[in-house]
């Protein structure tokens, strides 16, 4: 079998993704303000649209078009990038830097970065709701379960558990990344999935689930080893900022080489999850891709 | 013609939203943490509901069942609450108190209160998006709706012109009212449109805006009007507060007479907008009886 070539792949995604985004969010579409220029410079130009790639993959597989599948990937890069500028926030992590750059609040002053957040998450429903190209009842249910999987048992209840610091076991940080994580990559795959699919099998749904919040898993706990062991000039940011910041991670469970093996462990349960639905070749280099990364 | 009992209709509804938006906010349906608690406070017990009255009123005189509209009805609250939220932050309004009790932040903190706002936004979309009793296509396109009205060209848009205080003069006021009051009023009857009209006519659409742009308009100037004139103890805030926050009103143009009319007069072209349509005396009486309102 032909290896996917999965690093042109994703070239080529995040390049059609970026021509997306830039369209819907030009002075056209938005305006000219201070609010949609920090709307733009949160959302374009950055990140390496691994959810819109989810999207546009998991279409593909089921025999979607990109013109069907690419709202459904601009609105969970918007939902993404709008829970960064929230997140870097003084009242949040408050943090001044994000991807080489000033965050945005840096940048465009607190009141304007928490109103270009809300209206990215707001833009992110109106163009995945409003999704012309696929069937109505894939536009609702896509935008429902962003709804779900962004909200106070997804991503925002991840962000919750982590602020509060209230990760006290293996499991529960598990949890945590699973909510903070796992739950939007969980959503770009049912998306792709039900672009393809208005009336889903709940038994496909599972795969994806399983192969999504494994995914998601062995990447944050990457994350925790990089934040260690990794080149700094590689990671963006220094080694050791999360044990500065207190942060409690899965190295407070396990050894380096420990959860190198149980990463290792939840890339190939990811991979078996999905091994028998047909041509998900794609997403088996993902996620081989990913545990390979060095940032 | 018999008239319409507006102020028991007001209650009854405020009653059923009451009931239904406990329920999408029990423990049950988002757990019982911090943010889940903080959600509840932003939305529960509190407001005339007039946002959901529009939705279940409009549904209705289009032919929809309660049942139809109602997750409209519980979305568009939850906008309006999450917005509440966001705009007492420090970093916007500053506002310690609503309503009479302590502002969410107050209660919650700042960062809980943050994520209580995107996740009640996320909520919103999941339930409109997720209205099994209505039409596919009346769940996306109120969902797009929702999301079109309360972003950038929007509710959002409007706040930041409201934080920049860029309204330089009237007519760029009555923008900003526009985008804060009246995109969301407007999206409230479109809501109700969609729920009973998958196919909507946009002849219909245009009365609906005009109605909504004018009562949006005119609840803004009385607004003003009652912040120089009224009672402290039935506004709930102390007289004057606009001028001393140095909030640029519509009283920077006209006197309060003046203000009056305009309002009275706004009020006329909202219901001569929707006179055509039939069964739309309940419009008509909410119009009507906005304009006499003392708080």
């Amino acid at each position: 079998m032909k290896s996917f070539d999965i690093v042109s792949a994703l070239k080529n995604n995040s390049e059609y993704i970026e021509s997306f985004l830039s369209d819907i969010l030009s002075c056209e579409a938005i305006g000219d303000g201070d609010l949609a220029d920090a709307m733009r410079y949160a959302v374009l130009g950055g990140g390496k649209r691994i959810r819109a790639f989810l999207v546009m993959e998991t279409g593909r597989i089921f025999g979607a078009t990109p013109e069907m599948c690419v709202p459904f990937a601009a609105g969970i890069e918007m939902i993404h990038a709008y829970s960064l500028v929230h997140d870097d926030l003084p009242a949040m992590d408050n943090d001044d830097m994000r991807r080489g750059k000033p965050s945005c609040h840096k940048a465009f002053g607190e009141a304007t970065a928490l109103l270009a957040g809300d209206a990215l998450l707001s833009l992110a429903f109106e163009v995945t709701a409003g999704n012309k190209n696929a069937d109505p009842r894939s536009a609702a249910l896509t935008a429902a379960e962003y709804g779900r999987l962004s909200g106070v048992l997804g991503m925002a209840g991840g962000q919750e558990i982590d602020l509060g610091g209230n990760a006290g076991s293996y499991d529960e940080l598990c949890r945590m990344y699973n909510l903070k994580t796992g739950a939007l990559i969980c959503a770009s795959l049912f998306a792709g999935y039900f672009a393809a699919s208005p009336v889903p099998d709940q038994k496909i749904i599972e795969k994806l689930k399983t192969y999504g919040l494994m995914l998601g898993l062995a990447f944050q706990i990457q994350d925790d080893v990089l934040d260690v062991c990794g080149d700094e000039a590689v990671i963006g940011k220094p080694v050791g900022s999360d044990s500065k910041n207190d942060k409690h991670t899965s190295l407070a469970y396990m050894s380096v080489d420990e959860a190198i093996h149980e990463y290792e462990v939840l890339t190939d349960k990811a991979i078996d999850a999905i091994s028998d639905i047909p041509g998900s070749e794609s997403l088996t280099a993902l996620a081989l891709h990913l545990c390979k990364r060095n940032n």
